[in-house]
């Protein structure tokens, strides 16, 4: 059986990576990944299915162990995704695909360094900008805050392996292009490496 | 202008490398790159169109100074590709394939580390044994030759990118293939590094 992918793909508010995301999931089967969470059930929300819950210790006994391929705070609670379930679904032949932060995308890759990196952006900096601005929500104190967001984690770049350019009516094109890297990906020779002995076996 | 791609392509023989070049050159724009040689032309074979024609003086200066990308000896003669024609194509954005075999590909690779290698495999042994058997041209001698010669090349494996395995009636799946392996490799991080400095300036 051959492994499955674990793709990570990050980029800024308004780079549009979460619409791609779900375009690629419906072009190519992807097994989800559950979080874990410290945080209560909300109304209709089912353990395994929208999250693991998970009391506070066990969330730090699992950090502490090594278990949780990345992980935050966020209001008082955690959130993060248990490696388990992951390496489990990648052994079955299962490709999983992750749409996290760049903190985050960083701590897997640390963890699991097969991980293929996309960093999704908006053709130019006046596109992001527009995008940001023409959700018509954010007040211009959090455009400037994203805007800036997106500055600093630009300095990650050289730490993804792969850029996707999210053009002006393109998510079809982007989503194509991240199959495209993995369609490549599943050939490296580091993802091969029984070939040379199983083939003159 | 961003920089074309330079493409490595080795494969034993009966691998159906040379036809899955030929299939990727009819579906992409490539640069032929012209080699060169310290043999005589032949009749109807024109300088920088078929061959180089260059003197030995000249062709062992190249080499001292770093200056052909890969070359070998064969029957008293030198061939060799020179890098100065390659790196200007490359410059102008074009694409370059190099179908060579093993040695001349290491060659490349260590003076052009960008180059994208890609190994081209049979599906397994029996079908490499029945296609250079299949040639019905070659002594058994011959033949236990290339099987002993595609046993020790296989084993500079890891040092190619990517592996395309060519399958029963597959020209076109392994033209794809490598076409799908350069549209990633355009996406690479590595090949946009000027991304972060520009998008926001």
């Amino acid at each position: 059986m051959k492994k499955g992918l674990l793709v990570i793909i990050s980029g800024p508010a308004g780079s549009g990576k979460g619409t791609i995301v779900k375009r690629v999931r419906e072009l190519a089967p992807f097994d989800f990944s559950v979080s874990a969470t410290t945080r209560k059930p909300r109304q209709g929300e089912e353990e395994g299915v929208h999250y693991y819950f998970v009391t506070k210790e066990d969330f730090e006994k699992k950090i502490a162990e090594g278990e949780m391929l990345e992980y935050a705070q966020y209001v008082g609670n955690y959130y993060g995704t248990p490696k388990k379930p992951v390496e489990k679904a990648l052994a079955e032949g299962k490709n999983i695909i992750l749409d996290i932060e760049v903190k985050g995308a960083l701590q897997v890759k640390e963890k699991m360094p097969e991980a293929v990196m996309i960093y999704v952006l908006p053709p130019d900096y006046e596109t992001l900008l527009a995008r940001i601005r023409g959700r018509g929500t954010e007040t211009e104190d959090v455009i400037q805050k994203r805007m800036t967001e997106a500055r600093t984690e630009i300095k990650t770049f050289p730490k993804y392996d792969y850029v996707v350019i999210n053009r002006e009516n393109g998510i079809d094109e982007a989503a194509n292009d991240v199959l495209a890297i993995l369609h490549a990906e599943t050939m490296r020779t580091s993802r091969n490496a029984e070939i040379p002995e199983t083939f003159f076996s």
